[in-house]
């Protein structure tokens, strides 16, 4: 159905399951020949994530999907997304600081354990649904920070692994944009879970992260054409699928 | 006994109850107030380490001391340390290309961990005992490296935490002059355990990390005054304690 050339490469892509690293998942089936996933177990408030991550990656027919439990994250940070005592900020937090979802390191710690990974398997890539929009609040997503941490990683592995962002310069509209674009946009919406309160699909439409998806969406669907070609212009993608 | 001012500071110590972690350890005990250690269980060959690592923890009477179950490393790399069936070499493996004893990734995955540990706790300082003179066989030991790295994590967590790695421009002998300069050179060769077979003390005498030791040691009683002097020369330390 999608005429773009598959690479024989291979890609381990970070994915949990959720709106993001979803359509990074699907982006690279069509990339790569083979595509291999990682999802972490740290207790997070919601177990869901590791089933919905299971199914969708299944049903997208990925060569391996490791679930890896790294609760030791636990013993060392506080935060309300692994204590289950501190309530879920709604979207209306400060953004002045870092808000209490912050895990500090937890994009560091996933990404030396993916490219472990693909160091092992051979993989040219490491992929995560890692975007810049998100700045403001998680100082682990900036470009400049992938960067900086890729070369890091290549010095002490020997290795020219590439830290693959699709989503980096993208807003949550136009990430909705490129699910579209590969033909799976109901899949993203019905099956994946962003939901802080653990809901999948359109969650509980009170968390940041229910409010980031439903306005991205919003706004997709307001201005679709203009919204699509801004996309592809940033993630270099053909006119003509 | 030794009259080094403690500063107000804390330090996180990676520790494996080997020579070069302990004498890391013993020296930030002088230079901190609080000091912290994490020893990473991964199953590796000799479940011994640990014991050794703890029982030392507690001698040296540091603040806390976490073990960190990390056995998703196993799940990722293969290499004789963590496999049972793979022979551990003696010491004139080919320096050529990386030994089997390589774990990819297993220093900066340490340091990232400990890394988040200093963060939560807001401890300035990451401290290995990681050496430049292993760089042949370890590429994540570079001086290099770990500049890169600290700058990519505290970029990550808009921290400024410092990777101490006093012995990275050390050699064997001056690691053990270190060690004599705060008076614990009999404590780190009786009770630490470098060797990969598993034995404390002066080990098995016949793996790689046996040979290292046992030549430092006999270079450095050969020729104590210069390596001592040598070695306060690149570590910034007064001549007299």
């Amino acid at each position: 159905m999608i005429n773009i050339r598959k690479k024989t490469k291979q890609a381990v892509v970070l994915f949990s399951g959720g709106q993001d690293s979803t359509t990074c998942l699907i982006q690279a089936c069509q990339f790569y020949n083979k595509v291999y996933c990682i999802t972490f177990d740290y207790n997070q408030r919601h177990r869901q994530e590791i089933k919905v991550a299971m199914r969708l990656a299944k049903h997208l027919g990925i060569q391996e999907h490791k679930i890896l439990d790294i609760t030791i994250l636990n013993e060392l940070t506080i935060s309300s997304l692994t204590r289950f005592n501190i309530p879920i900020p709604n979207y209306k937090f400060n953004t002045t600081c870092l808000p209490s979802t912050f895990v500090p390191g937890r994009n560091i710690l996933f990404l030396t354990i993916s490219a472990i990974y693909a160091y092992t398997i051979g993989a040219e890539s490491v992929i995560a649904g890692i975007s810049e929009n998100d700045f403001l609040n998680y100082p682990d997503c900036r470009k400049e920070f992938i960067n900086l941490f890729g070369n890091a990683i290549n010095l002490g592995m020997e290795r020219n692994i590439n830290f693959e962002m699709p989503l980096m310069s993208l807003n949550k509209a136009e990430t909705w944009a490129l699910a579209d674009y590969f033909q799976q946009l109901q899949l993203i919406r019905l099956e994946t879970l962003t939901c802080y309160n653990g809901i999948k699909g359109d969650g509980c439409g009170n968390c940041s992260a229910c409010y980031a998806r439903a306005s991205g969406l919003a706004d997709y669907e307001a201005n679709r054409s203009n919204i699509m070609k801004e996309m592809k212009k940033k993630c270099f993608l053909k006119n003509v699928l």
